[in-house]
């Protein structure tokens, strides 16, 4: 098969090895912001951001040339971050056959005004169908950190999708015997599930910046107050998911979604830097001025959950963390936890 | 209060910190095979294995003066291992007022030959109830270290029993600003959430020790695949704690145990060890012959559910993760976990 990954992010570009190695035909496409990336992709053979080189054969692409790249392709998959939404849906979605199947890891929900929560996909479709556009797109997600997937680590994820023939074709494409496979129907549930982790990853990991503010900053890992972070996390993604009518095997793969985030980055960094005592802004600024994926969702979900607690559809007694962590991302609390209210 | 310890294990141990910092009256009582703890905290005021000393009041006594230890107390902490579950039966549940309240931290569970998984509360009130005694036993249940809990980390727990009077009385008198208790009357579905996760910690630890056998023994820590075991345990302890009736809550509770548990001591090692191509009686050996709780309770859990398969209650198939420990800890399977059993 041909196989055409368009953003060449690290999540996006290491399905390249998968692909590649089951012996299919790989492009890897740039957006405009990544023509640095793709320079050293085709000087190096390999990321920049990874360490080992891509399989031999995967082609790379600027975006200048991605509509010739992407002919013949038996599928795409959108690489873009959260911030290209938009674009991906201008400049791609709008502009290939609408027959032309689309995988993508990109991770978020977008809020409406009614407080209901959508996936992407969801977004996306809805965009292109008010152009007469029928197109539905696929999306990836469970516990897969970018650079342990290039390293052939076990990993376990699902694909989610309106056809399950679409979906397996993909599969096929992409499984290997490190790389997982499981597929749904449910999209709502299993990108809720996903996005939905990122602001309980960092509830998790303020936890441990307040334990080094307690005990300093050499008091090493203490599991306790991380664990009882996950448990009230694990209650309010419970809740949150049934509002999408997520089956429970989604659930599930937010929770490992959860553990492998609480794990990786800068969510983790961040919630530490938090935690210690730092402002939001001065959290920030240590990160570079970074604005966070992770938290632009976190955010999102609290205000959509705020809004239909208003409606009266929840209970907001019922979100004690997230409501804790968008206090604490708007700079209002500290970053102490609410222990009691996490008690039934 | 006063609040009469039996058993002077850690988890036991530990709980006489919070009991006397709200100034209750503790005694600290050790079982026949605690002589030389007694001692020891006798003369230094400290547990042999934690690294702060008791609260200044506590008292101690050797078990053959645990009846007037005991006289007077509100409740009693039951701080035996699952292998005094018999002994604390016959020597301080038959020997002591039916109406004199018990909370235990005794972890596991018991199979029956139906298959049924049962507390200890549970078995405990049985036996009891066949001597016409009617007695009504307290467990603790949730994502706690000992040696954490004596640091004051912030710890999530739950009490369960049948009597939401004497849970709050207990409550009373152990919560304090770091120790956040819930209270449920879901005894089995607690007790089955606490004792589910053990061999499902040891299976996450297990892809610890399948990574350094895979990429040697300073690879350091990858997550991908400890997170898609998390997910694949969630997915089998839910349907477990379904059997059980267990509540949501209590579910919620078993995920944070089980998230601890990994990071935990001797189940993670084992794990590890195992995970590296060790047998199993060669990583009992390296843990100096010590048979550790959690796998017994993981065996005997698997066989409760292979039981009921053969019942047609259930699926075997649901539980590929379990019949995997199974078979690892019975010598019969190579630790590399069947990652393709766990997609849907």
């Amino acid at each position: 098969m041909k196989i055409s990954i368009i953003g060449a992010g690290m999540m996006g570009s290491a399905l390249a090895f998968p692909g590649r190695e089951n012996g299919n035909e790989v492009c890897l496409i740039g957006t405009p912001l990544d023509t640095d990336i793709i320079k050293a992709c085709r000087s190096t053979g390999r990321h920049p951001k990874f360490e080992r080189n891509f399989p031999s054969g995967v082609k790379y692409f600027q975006f200048e040339e991605w509509e010739e790249a992407v002919s013949g392709s038996d599928f795409i998959i959108c690489g873009v971050s959260s911030f290209g939404v938009d674009w991906f849906l201008n400049e791609v979605l709008s502009h290939s056959a609408s027959d032309l199947p689309v995988l993508s890891v990109t991770k978020g929900l977008i809020d409406l005004d009614d407080g209901t929560l959508i996936s992407y996909p969801e977004y996306w479709a809805n965009s292109l169908a008010q152009k007469s556009i029928k197109r539905d797109i696929c999306a990836i997600g469970g516990p897969c950190t970018s650079y342990e997937l290039v390293f052939h680590d076990h990993t376990e994820v699902a694909f989610c999708g309106n056809s399950m023939q679409t979906l397996k074709m993909m599969k096929q494409a992409l499984a290997t015997d490190y790389y997982h496979v499981s597929l749904t129907e449910d999209v709502l549930g299993l990108e809720s599930a996903v996005a939905l982790k990122n602001g309980y990853a960092l509830g998790i990991a303020l936890t441990i910046g307040l334990c080094e503010r307690e005990n300093g900053e050499d008091c090493g890992l203490h599991y306790n107050s991380q664990a009882g972070a996950f448990y009230q996390s694990a209650r309010e993604m419970k809740k949150l998911l049934r509002l999408q009518n997520a089956t429970e095997d989604c659930e599930c793969m937010g929770l490992g979604d959860l553990y492998v985030t609480v794990y990786g980055g800068r969510t983790r960094l961040i919630g530490i830097l938090l935690g210690r005592g730092l402002s939001y802004d001065e959290a920030v600024r240590e990160l570079n001025g970074v604005t966070l994926e992770s938290l632009v969702v976190a955010k999102r979900v609290a205000r959509a959950i705020k809004r239909r607690a208003d409606k009266g559809d929840v209970d907001i007694n019922d979100f004690p963390m997230l409501m804790h962590i968008d206090g604490l991302l708007c700079g209002e609390v500290d970053a102490q936890l609410p222990w009691d209210k996490f008690t039934f």
